[in-house]
């Protein structure tokens, strides 16, 4: 049963889904998230679909695999908890989560052996009421709304973006250093030195009152700046050729 | 200046977009968001473009209203802050940040009058390392290592949807309660006394050395069921009807 939901991962199940694209659109973008249990309810167009297929390119696999069934009934048969997306409120008593406490709370069903299962509605108007019914809960994406429609993979995109991320251990933020390190303490005060002596030749520091307030304003900017030993080395560099470019230029004089 | 970036909201930088359909769907999935501030560099079909307007449909203010501008240094220029997507490192020494984290750090830099942009690459190839230079960061969405291929519309769909939940009131869970309220305490009990009398006179309880834990079972059952007030008239209702269904049976006989 390849198409059954795991204890790792939810399925997505495609409720009456009308156009082969979107569902083949909708695989590609579960898959971009690492997840590969789809599931599809009656799709207007037959099973297999050309279209899909097509538009799956890279996530065919998933189509390969999915179920097919007649209706919600049968495709939750084996789940633990189901949630439904909608756009809109439909007057049901039910939790109304974000597709991210939703993911968060599938991985904490799937971590305690249950199954779990998504459902998403036909392009056009959405899940019926009947359908949702049979959920344990709704998830809604906070749109915008005076334009809340999004589409089928979107919608299918934003929860398999959220499952992963809920599961994810990607830092927020990371410095990309690229084969070098930050520069020491020691060497960032060298290249300030350097530059304080060379500047100090050429007559930066004028006039004569205003000199000490320069130099420790220069100083609090090298302090300021996260510089690699890269940057450090390219600014002796720079510094010397600017010795060198001066010293010609004296001697054309 | 309506393509200028706001203090409100970051603009969104599409660098040599070649398909005028992902143009027009980065439009739709910005505004799903309440995002639009676009700006386009150099499209390759032109602009304004028809494909672009005839996908964009309820998004098309964003085309009418984009900045068009000839190189990333020209769409920038009145930037201080400027995140680069891309799918790879690229070797530069920079921050790499998520989604979520880049749209939080931007929801701060507006908040601090900062203009904020995020430059999108090109369909085929992505941005260019000489464009990736001038940003201040880079945005690396967290996708499955195996199938990283996510087109244009969904990376401006995820950052603009970061950008949104990283603003969001938007309770994470809120109990949906279709024009009723939760029962109380003695409503439920109520409830509970009444079944239990129901099933005393059917004969429920047995045999007799069970039925004080059969009744602690059940009267637990009821307390652990978040019961509206109308899921408790309704099952009221049931026991009345069963009663007389009995009871008709019963003169049947």
């Amino acid at each position: 049963m390849t198409e059954s939901p795991s204890t790792a991962q939810p399925a997505f199940i495609l409720v009456r889904p009308q156009m082969g694209e979107n569902i083949g659109a909708a695989a590609r973008a579960m898959w971009n998230f690492g997840l590969d249990r789809m599931r599809v309810i009656a799709p207007r167009d037959g099973w297999p679909n050309e279209r899909a297929v097509a538009l799956a390119s890279g996530a065919g696999r998933l189509l390969d695999h999915a179920g097919l069934h007649e209706d919600v009934a049968a495709a939750i048969s084996d789940c633990t908890y189901v949630f439904a997306t909608t756009a809109r409120p439909r007057g049901m008593t039910m939790p109304v989560v974000t597709p991210e406490r939703a993911m968060q709370q599938a991985r904490a069903i799937l971590a305690e052996g249950g199954r779990v299962g998504v459902l998403f509605g036909p392009e056009r108007a959405g899940l019926e009421n009947d359908d949702i019914a049979r959920a344990n809960a709704i998830i809604s994406v906070p749109v915008n709304p005076d334009f809340p429609s999004l589409n089928l993979a979107q919608c299918v995109l934003l929860c398999a973006y959220e499952f992963r991320r809920a599961g994810d251990a990607t830092p927020p933020e990371v410095m990309e250093m690229a084969g070098t390190d930050f520069a020491t303490g020691a060497e960032v005060a060298a290249l300030g030195d350097h530059m304080e002596a060379r500047l100090e030749e050429a007559g930066f520091f004028f006039p004569p009152d205003k000199a000490e307030s320069m130099r420790r304003n220069l100083r609090q900017v090298w302090g300021r700046l996260p510089l690699t030993r890269a940057d450090v080395q390219t600014f002796h560099g720079i510094l010397r050729q600017m010795v060198r470019w001066a010293e010609g230029r004296r001697k054309d004089l």
